[in-house]
């Protein structure tokens, strides 16, 4: 890829996804990790410090809303985003903080205030990651009958981000004129009621605190399913996703970014991260070996139960464990879909078993394996070919972002693919996403653009 | 009072209002304060440093859900509770940190969550205050037809807190056992769902985070009518209210201590804070004139606005300024009920004209004002006279709770009603609570001693 001379190049953005024992169904028996950490405040804050030495452009929450028996360790006792995402940016300076929060199970005024606050708690570096949640159960949590299925979560996440976004907008970015003298606080034309009524919310606002230095929050979106992408499209600045292979990232990167394209928005206004668990090793034997300590912690029925997770618990113990993968027909369609379906065309694809399929579900065999160079070679693919603007990168083994921090990052940052140093203060300026403009300011400045561009009009007064 | 000789004697108990730009009207006006203070997160960390370095109890955020052209400075613009006491929590090592939010606008697994969080993240120093929105227009930016009335908001709020208690016994303290040997990470009996069927709320559970250090966040309540004094009673730990006079604070201290009696409860185990905001000069003219201060910075018209926030937003100046109070009938009834009580109450026993009351309401004429030892001797007799086991201190002045720290506490410890350092790490260990013993390990408890205690039961097996 060319680019102009006086451009700079275009760089590569990363996070760093804070998930305590591990995305693996044992990590946690790792030696070489606190067991409670995905509850551990030292352990997290610690992990964030790591991430911000490194120059991470943010770390991430993921959530869910129901556990049981069979969910995995980690989920089972877990900081809550909004509280922990505010207690990282309290103790950090310049990495954004971006969190799962679900729009099928919360008000959006709440959650449009709480994303804000944490805005302006750490001067501009917040971001919501944006769910439907996929577990079924959650609905038992939340008081409701069922759970909505897979297209009515979405049609009502996009009606819930088109509130959020209009009480963001509530104030004016000059709205506070705070004149001790004249005792006027604040400009009473610029503040805004949203008055939104539509099919599932309806929101007077306006929203009770203002624009934070970055307009709004960061918002990415994590679904990958044909809704999930279409949300995305249309509104979000990011997008978390998932793929085993180059081409099938490639795939989604470009039809994420021709979506856009259709709904008028420029394709640099939407940011692909796929999340990756690198492993590093300073040999490439190290690296595997690494891998192998923690797939030989996983017990074959633990791998049932987490692959039962992701078909809304499926109680896959009743196949046999060498016979072919089973046919579940819809089962997993109205929760992990994306997921689900990658699993099952694999196992069919490939002719796995039942137990080579649980077993690699359960510590995934990261293709970003080897020496820092390895690792950033992949990286470095991925990202120039058209498959990623960024990578949200999750541990797999234990220090695994420590690993990555020190010895991929350099890697990169020599290549001059990565920053040396942070360029703004807020996450947005970091990501290199622009400012949103008040939709209320700017619709003035249409206005008065409008009356004055075409010709000096015959109703403007004398002077 | 006597005590035993070996009884420790009865400690006050202090928290800190951190509201911004002050409780009244106009105080953002006055120079010596930051007219930003309420979304500023610097002022907000200073002012829990200055309240930590007094070893206060707590710091407490208040909080509302709707705001219009009408609303205080203050309220237009500010942090969300749950965000900004993780924000501080974090920031700070022994203080409580306590905030509102309202059982009649949010999801009880989400509020359980999001307090246990806030609990393990500052190591078991979070506590919520329990309200049930006082405000109707709230409604409009939740999606609901109407606001529920006074009743039935203390209904919900009951079931609610009932269910958030049963959410935060999900896990007994032993069921983490996380043993790396044996692969086993918790112990499946002692993890507990609630299944919670109610008439407001179905909740399944468990909860997917632990109990902390004290066991529950500590819970206040802030209701002072008839409902809101049933519902502490019985379930709360604390109760924030808010009274004129001794008198009328030792009646409701009375009250609402005979009622959790009549619980079952021991009257120790729930603690009476009214709110206050002392006035500290050198001297009692210094103090006088920092009153004055800040009363001559409110408009009139602006004193009525305040006041009609209290009555649902009532329009007065429809009514002449120098008539006496008007009568308004059932207006307010299910707003702020104890407090518009009290203000018609107060209005028609003193003969008092609109202009009068609303400038009263809009700057109160506290009455502990006057010198270090003159506000500590009122403090002092609220405390040994059954009117407070403790005060919330808001600042009606500019570095009002600055004054208070360095000039009311070493008084107060001086005289051994205060702490000199923090006695526990907690919130409850502080506030001399008790931890709340899990309800499963207890009924497990129980029903071993009941089958052992009576005599030896015939059942026991021989060794």
């Amino acid at each position: 890829m060319s680019h102009p001379v006086n451009q700079p190049k275009r760089k590569l953005k990363l996070g760093a996804m804070l998930h305590g024992v591990g995305s693996s169904m044992s990590t946690w028996r790792h030696p070489e990790l606190p067991s409670d950490a995905s509850i551990s405040i030292d352990y997290i804050k610690e992990q964030a410090r790591i991430a911000e030495e490194g120059k991470l452009d943010l770390v991430f929450i993921a959530d869910g809303l129901y556990i049981n028996e069979k969910s995995i360790p980690h989920f089972l006792n877990r900081f809550e985003p909004v509280t922990i995402l505010s207690a990282i940016g309290s103790v950090t300076s310049r990495i954004g903080v971006v969190g799962t929060l679900s729009t099928s199970y919360s008000e959006p005024f709440t959650v449009a205030r709480q994303f804000a606050s944490i805005d302006h708690i750490t001067g501009g570096r917040a971001g919501w990651n944006v769910v439907t949640s996929p577990l079924e159960g959650s609905a038992k949590n939340f008081s409701r009958k069922e759970h909505p299925e897979h297209e009515l979560r979405y049609e009502i996440a996009e009606e819930y981000l088109e509130v959020v976004r209009g009480l963001w907008d509530s104030w004016e970015d000059d709205a506070f004129v705070r004149n001790k003298e004249t005792g006027v606080f604040f400009d009473p034309d610029k503040m805004h009621r949203l008055n939104h009524q539509g099919k599932h919310f309806s929101v007077e606002g306006p929203l009770n605190i203002a624009r934070s230095k970055q307009g709004h929050p960061v918002v990415f979106q994590a679904g990958s399913s044909d809704s999930g992408r279409s949300l995305a499209a249309r509104t979000a600045d990011a997008v978390f996703t998932g793929h085993e292979t180059i081409e099938e990232a490639q795939q989604f990167y470009r039809n994420v970014k021709e979506r856009a394209a259709a709904f008028g928005r420029s394709p640099d206004e939407i940011l692909i991260f796929p999340g990756i668990g690198p492993i590093v090793g300073r040999t490439a034997e190290e690296a595997e070996r690494k891998y192998q300590e923690v797939a030989d912690l996983v017990k074959v029925e633990e791998a049932l139960l987490y692959l039962g997770r992701f078909f809304d618990h499926h109680d896959f113990s009743v196949y046999g464990l060498d016979e072919p993968f089973p046919d579940l027909g819809d089962i997993g369609a109205n929760s992990f879909r994306s997921t689900t379906d990658r699993i099952k065309r694999k196992a069919k694809e490939e002719g796995l078993t039942l137990r080579q399929t649980a077993l690699q579900v359960a510590t995934p065999k990261t293709s970003f394996i080897g020496t820092p160079e390895q690792v950033a070679d992949k990286i470095q693919a991925w990202f120039e070919q058209g498959a990623a603007d960024g990578f949200m990168i999750g541990s797999t083994v234990p220090n695994g972002l420590r690993d990555f921090v020190e010895l991929v990052v350099p890697v990169l940052q020599e290549r001059g693919l990565f920053r040396e140093e942070y360029e703004a203060d807020t996450l947005r300026g970091n990501l290199g996403l622009p400012v949103p403009e008040n939709r209320y300011t700017a619709a003035r400045r249409k206005a008065a653009e409008a009356q004055v561009l075409p010709e000096q009009p015959e109703t403007v007064p004398a002077p």
